[in-house]
């Protein structure tokens, strides 16, 4: 047991020596000294490479075994491959033995070495000079370390050759590289002058495309450890060179190495060996331990970060995990900051400072609300501005024209959906045709000049409803509807502008998670039920006829029977007597209608009837629509889901991921049309000009209603701006969502100014009105994500934030315009295929909606659920009663939508967040922090544990907190005022814990 | 840093001594002499709970604040409730902490104690009489430790009440139990006959259903860890007593009390007294440490302990993982044996003994090898006779219920179809009904009397086109065929007798994965291809007529057309000219046919055409059927993973997942009932006679063919034999497989001697030749998977087994049988539904299959490939031949079976076996080993390290096995002849490792 070997068992009393306040030891003196200094350009990265010796009878080799740039990558031996990456285990013996190994080797710091011979010379001659060798051997390990190295990457010759026609009994073949060199034999007596190394890069090491992966300024360590029959005691040596320098054929890239370790021991420990070499590789790549082999003045320092890290290790109980399970790189590293902040100079103050930036650089620059609530519309525009090229030139990625065609499809079957809704509401006064032209131009004037251009606009169900609604009143009345409703819009913009003007979406500060999240969910529901509607809709458009039976298919018939005065006709027979008294000629030849051979449409118009068993049916379509909603639906989200599998390269699979729905399109449409069958196909109208041949492109303000209902349209107007400003700052709020990462900040008053303009256009133009469409922007949100390339090997790829832009709103919007001209393309879409992407839209929607995961907490038994945050911090009866008054307050919503009350919508979203204030008085605010709280989860551990400071502060000495892990930095920063020296390095049984345990948002004991 | 209070920095030169052969520390010592006695019987498990000391001004109490079974348990404060089961991570300190605190504090073992007044009694006046407590403290500690027991199970009540009406500001409300206290306030001064401890178990206890999961003889360990004012150093105690003792409402749940471990501190370290906590309780939840703590003598025994767990432990870097993320419970948890074995006072040879019994242990006493080979039909009977009850008792569960509706359904849908082509292949001389009679006989049988109940028999593909071709043949030759077919299956039966008498079941020998895995392969292709291509006929069957258009619904008609000797009818009009010239009444009257009203079969009967444009069509049949086929496949493969869902208990899922096959047909019958439509149903035969009414169901043997006959059908019969006893044995080898953990051994020959013997009768009978059929066993063996029910939280659920039966397989014939009674329910089932079903069974006989997932790594780059075992040790290049060479025989075997040349199939399957020996010497050994070898990869680990050991002896002193880990058990079995004493505690450079790292079948380095 090391315990022996390092000192053998701790004194009695040394207990109560550890309780009392901590004195600094020489090794937190020692990193306080090298690493305090920040004001250092950082150290470059350090790629570790550890290679072992091989033998083959007199042969020697180094072979690389394993490789380090954040995780480590192991030579399968047998599989001859890279294991993947994966966290380093070591044990602890391997780290003691190492902290001996660097005790007693040589260490040579700021060698001048420019070469790797006359590296191991000065290492040896250190070596005999301190008396750890015998100068005889000087030969035998020179020979030994200048052997050739041979890389993963390359392959071994002999072996593919001998492979094919390799003997059953194969067992001696088995040794690697028996045949491989090339001399074939070189006594040890010769010469290091005959090293196989060179000194320039080999075509293997440039041609190694792992240097991808390796960070352009990053400096090598090599590690190469073996065992040799000639030594008697360990040759050990740590060497820091003073430049980075190339070293030949040594690292399996063209890195200048900076590092080398050399553990050579005496034959028998292999094993051994090789897991001190993999403990210093691990260090290497540490963070911190890095940081101090650069810095190091001496042995002791390297020492003192070996304990340090020792210090800061995580150990795991021998009878609950299996070693031999290499774990899977976490998704998220903690920082090397906090361990680092330890040892900094600087004083607390300072430190909270550098904290809290740091903070606020990992939440992604994230919008300022501050200036939001009081700015106005100048501000935005001041903080727009500068964005504004770039809202351009980064627009320019392919990931953007997936986003294009996706939210176009979107965009054009809400505007064919809506215009014909419309057009049925308002006697085609507002047809399809206007709607396509109002979403373009709308679209792309917001999308152009507004605050926040990934919102897209569209028309929307309330807007619908208030339409119909004003459209049968003017009608009632008298009223010219055009005209009254342009009055209603001047009227309805100006009072946007005048809320922009008087900064009235300081009302945002009171939309949290709760209404936010209560209207998306509301919004998604509503895509979700209308496919599916519209889905059921055509089994009734489409009837089928249940009682088909094939045998009987002479049976079924539908003739057109001409309006028979006589009534004699007598049902079901095939023919009406009349026909056959003409003579054939005559029949063929007559003008008068021949009955037979009008369409169903023909035939009703011109007064006949049909009869037959087939009349009310048609057969297939509706089951071909199903097929083709459904399987649009799902192979969208199958191809979603691809980016996850384990098939094809990584690039590959994001590009499906990113035409998903795409490639469901084309995939579907090619099937209907190798089908054939009539589906119902998109058809967006072909000529330009007003859907009604008595409107025109201009609505004339004056002149068709008496003066005083320019001035009532002031009071309808009310309700439609309510309706409106609810609308588009919740829409905002969400696409503005801190979770989003986005850079270039909100602009409320702006968007607001840009739809009250568009408004007051569309008005007088007769179009449709506009405003912020929540499921479509938040699709055109998801479908601009951006996470990072990885970079080291087995690092996970981090959200980076939103191609925040213009391009792809402007494209889609001005694609919505030309569409007319699109037609003969798109007729081609059947709309089930369309109504699978709502449906998919919608549910999409729903992801990540907290709320949403919360209805789901309710199937699922406590222990099952889901590690959330906040199920470590509110009860759980708590949470669910507050995802009960949600469900209940969407309840209502939705039967208010589904009546005619409809009208009233925005007044009750104002209501939702009324209702969310008087939840102020049911929660406690600490339970409200956690679940009804926009901040991001990753954020909030940080917010936690200010307020729990705060409250620490405050003097509550109340202990049932006390259980609860505290992160080292913050404990250190709040206990350093107490202690005149500050207590950098944390000695056993003092209050500041090693290193925080699972989870849970940091929180300080009380003093 | 710890190092320096465990004695500081280690003297130099002591790398030295320790690369010399090992010295046995006392530490081991120890552990060798109380753990050395294997005999005794094992040692209770230990329940851990920890309870901290909670203030609130002057009252205090314990609060349970996390528990241990195997893994750690946390009560998350907020959110009231138990953390999901995880990986104690612990910190460094917190073990060296704790190993002061041993000691230091006092130790007490085999206490007498009955209630926790004395045992504190007792343990004070240790305190006081080592002088480590003032005299004065006495009362004060003993009321600390006498106070109230508060577990997580019991919610504070005042805080229900109070939650609803907290107000807004509600800090201070957070303090928890803040009036939980019914006495209001007690001084210090009172004494500890005022303690809060009943004696005996509270209601809440009793209650309490954690007690299932804890073992029956379970013992309870307490830690009781807390900071209090009037302390000014730690006060430590470690009890054990001598007889487990319920010591009141310490413990949450009434199991005794066996350790005690307290620890109280002055104020202000109570995380560290936490972490502290925490790492006692890992400890004695440890296998190994818990022994120790069982049989310590002294207190440097419970420091041994501990040591030997620091020289287990895994050390996780801190850089690479973030010690606040809970590590879930790893699958498969390591055996503390190997620790243990280490501290054996067994010799070596001895040692190896209890390894080999273990592997086989835990290998599930699968069947043994050696005697079938040898053993023949006598061994067979022997070993499956004592079995034979248990076959019977052990069916009655309820998941054999799923297992027979399931492959019930797949019994009578084989038989249906398979009875469908023998009709026609046979002109009806066996039909469906001859399917179903002896598939009920020849499987009841079987399953009644075979060595491998599990196994389903049917009817297969080859011997039908074998009887095809066989019936043709005799139409031919004017041979009477059911004549012929008796004496060929009498022939095929007695050449099966003989094949098992000479026991030449040999041959499954060399039956190896490459062989099984292409089989089964294969057959899971027909299945799936037969599934669709049903599919797509039903696309023929039922032509849609894509021309169709809704609004000329008027066009479409299909007319019967009387037959028309003057040939002056006009395509396409509505009716003929004669007709018509007949008055209505006359028409009507008329015996004469009324053609319109012919059904479409009856017009072509009495050779009338069909005319119109919708003869040629049937509407919706087919797309319905596409919808039932590819949404009970769907919905089957999504309920079955519904398992590893969140949602429900697990009872329930488990539950759902069992009868997923039956609630998908379920749901699938039910919409095809709701929908209507005619499509294609399950038909069984109703009547109990043959199908041909011209034979019965005894076929004579002689007098209809030349005496000749009966001689020369034994050629065509040795063609059958090889047939059946290829599809016999490979089916059984799959059934038998060892990852399958079968206990009651397999029957090779009685299956064989059973398939021969029901062959005769059926041949008799004249009924079909029945053989074991791969996919559907593979189907009963899944549904009848058994796993643990999990009693440790967080432990994974191991497959135990298959639950090894006869009731399943003969209800499901015995079903068959009486299936002609059920004829009315089940002539609901589409049979779309059905190939729904066997679409799945298909696909879900791929799974598992190491082929099909060596066939996958084409698709994935090297960096995204699962971590199969092979991959690590064979190259990947030598993979993908393996598999190429098995997909370009299966594709010979598959164009064999769609050609004629199918009669040779069988013949082609030993080909495959020959295939299989030619691969030896195009791979190595060791190659084969890993990628072809019958054996489940996790004995392969222990199968490798036999053979490198053997490798190691040979005296190959090659080194490139070197750097691969070395199991510490193996090692040290192997090291120990080369010492007299045996090492059993690994010290620093030894060659011995700590602990495996990383996976990888262990190998031994060479000495």
């Amino acid at each position: 047991l090391f315990l022996k070997h390092t000192g053998g068992l701790p004194q009695p009393g040394l207990l109560f020596q550890i309780f009392s306040p901590p004195l600094v030891s020489p090794a937190a003196e020692r990193l306080r000294y090298i690493l305090g200094d920040d004001d250092e350009p950082p150290n470059p990265t350090l790629f570790t490479e550890m290679d072992t010796l091989q033998h083959d009878g007199e042969e020697m080799e180094w072979k690389e075994s394993a490789r380090w740039i954040k995780f480590e990558e192991k030579v399968e031996e047998g599989g001859e491959r890279w294991s993947k990456p994966h966290v380093s285990t070591l044990s602890l013996h391997s780290l003691f033995e190492l902290r001996t190994c660097l005790q007693t080797g040589t260490v040579l710091l700021d060698l001048d070495g420019y070469s790797l011979p006359q590296i191991i010379d000065d290492v040896i001659e250190k070596q005999i000079e301190d008396g750890l060798l015998k100068p005889e051997l000087r030969e035998k390990i020179s020979y030994v370390l200048l052997r050739k190295h041979r890389h993963q990457t390359k392959k071994p010759i002999h072996r593919s050759l001998a492979d094919i026609g390799k003997s059953v009994s194969s067992n001696t073949s088995e040794c690697l590289g028996s045949n491989s060199y090339p001399v074939a034999s070189l006594s040890h007596a010769q010469s290091r002058s005959m090293n196989d190394i060179s000194d320039t890069p080999s075509t293997d090491q440039l041609k190694n495309k792992f240097i991808k992966k390796i960070p352009k300024d990053a400096e090598a360590s090599n590690v190469l450890v073996g065992e040799v029959e000639f030594l008697e005691k360990p040759f050990v040596a740590f060497v820091r060179l003073l430049q980075a320098t190339m070293l030949g054929g040594v690292t399996e890239v063209p890195v200048p190495t900076r590092f080398l370790f050399i553990l050579l021991g005496p034959a028998g420990k292999a094993k051994s060996y090789n897991e001190i070499g993999r403990a210093i590789a691990t260090l290497m790549v540490d963070d911190l331990f890095s940081d101090v082999a650069y810095k190091a003045r001496d042995r002791e320092d390297l020492i003192a970060g070996i304990d340090e890290f020792l210090d800061e290790v995580i150990v795991l109980p021998p009878g609950e995990w299996d070693p031999n399970i290499r774990i899977e790189p976490p998704k998220k590293v903690p920082s090397a900051e906090k361990r680092k902040s330890v040892f900094s100079l600087n004083e607390v103050g300072q430190m909270n400072g550098t904290a809290g930036g740091a903070g606020a650089g990992s939440g992604g620059g994230g919008s300022d609300d501050g200036e939001m609530f009081c700015g106005g519309l100048y501000l935005d525009i001041k903080r727009k501005l500068p964005w504004f090229p770039s809202d351009f030139y980064e627009g320019f990625h392919i990931q953007s024209i997936s986003a294009i065609l996706f939210i176009y499809l979107g965009c054009i079957t809400n505007a064919i959906t809506f215009g014909g809704l419309l057009g049925d509401a308002t006697d085609n006064y507002q047809g399809v045709m206007e709607s396509f032209l109002g979403t373009a131009m709308a679209g792309s004037m917001f999308c152009l000049f507004a605050g926040q251009p990934l919102i897209i606009l569209s028309s929307t169900g309330p807007i619908l409803i208030f339409e119909k609604l004003l459209f049968d009143f003017s009608k009632g009345n008298g009223i010219d509807y055009m005209e009254f409703r342009l009055w209603i819009g001047l009227h309805s913009a100006l009072q946007c502008l005048i809320l922009v003007a008087t900064d009235a979406s300081f009302i945002i500060k009171y939309i949290t998670r709760f209404t936010e999240e209560g209207f998306s969910t509301l919004i998604s529901f509503i895509f979700i039920y209308d496919a599916i509607k519209k889905m059921i809709g055509a089994f009734k458009y489409y009837p089928i006829n249940s009682d088909f039976k094939p045998d009987y298919v002479t049976m079924y018939k539908c003739e057109c029977v001409a309006p028979d005065p006589a009534g004699e006709l007598i049902q079901g027979t095939v023919a009406p007597r009349e026909w056959c008294m003409l003579p054939w000629s005559e029949f063929w030849g007559n003008t008068a209608l021949d009955w037979t051979q009008l369409s169903k449409k023909e035939c009703l118009k011109y007064g006949g009837s049909l009869v037959g068993k087939s009349c009310k049916f048609v057969p297939d379509l509706a089951l071909m629509s199903f097929i083709l909603f459904f399987g649009t639906y799902s192979m969208t989200l199958t191809l979603k889901k691809f980016k996850f599998s384990r098939y094809f390269p990584t690039k590959l699979r994001k590009l499906i991921s990113d035409f998903s729905i795409f490639m469901s399109i084309l995939m579907f449409v090619g099937l209907d049309v190798l089908f054939g069958l009539n589906t119902p196909k998109l058809q967006v109208p072909t000529d330009f000009k007003p859907t009604r041949v008595d409107r025109g492109w201009f609505v004339f303000p004056f002149g068709k209603n008496p003066w005083w209902v320019y001035l009532a349209s002031a009071l309808p107007a009310l309700l439609v701006t309510i309706l409106i400003f609810m609308d588009q700052q919740i829409t905002a709020v969400i696409v503005n969502r801190k979770e989003h990462k986005l850079r270039k900040a909100a602009g409320y008053h702006l968007d607001l100014f840009w739809v009250g303009i568009l408004m007051a256009v569309c008005s007088f133009m007769g179009l449709p009105w506009y405003v912020a469409a929540t499921v479509i922007s938040i699709a055109h949100i998801d479908s601009l994500k951006m996470e990072t390339e990885t970079s080291a090997p087995g690092e996970q790829p981090q959200f980076l934030g939103v191609r925040e832009q213009r391009v792809t709103g402007i494209i889609v919007f001005v694609l919505t315009g030309i569409s007319v001209f699109l037609a003969p393309i798109l007729k081609y879409i059947p709309m089930p295929v369309l109504y699978g992407v709502f449906l998919y839209m919608g549910v999409a929607s729903l992801n990540g909606i907290q709320f949403w995961d919360r209805c789901k907490l309710f199937l699922m038994p406590a222990k099952h659920q889901p590690d959330y945050v906040f199920l470590r911090h509110v009860p759980l009866r708590r949470i669910h009663l507050f995802t009960l008054v949600q469900i209940v307050c969407l309840a209502v919503l939705w039967i208010l939508k589904s009546t005619v009350a409809a009208i009233i919508f925005p007044v009750m979203i104002l209501a939702l967040i009324l209702v969310r204030r008087l939840l102020d008085f049911v929660f406690s605010q600490h339970d409200l922090a956690w679940i009804d709280n926009i901040i991001p989860e990753k954020e909030k551990k940080k917010e936690d544990d200010k307020k729990k400071k705060k409250k620490g502060n405050k003097g509550d000495s109340s202990s049932d907190e006390e259980p609860k892990p505290v992160s080292t930095f913050t404990a250190s920063t709040h206990f350093l005022p107490q202690f005149p020296v500050p207590s950098v390095i944390k000695i056993p049984m003092e209050p500041l814990p090693p290193a925080p345990q699972n989870g849970g948002p940091h929180c300080l004991s009380r003093k």
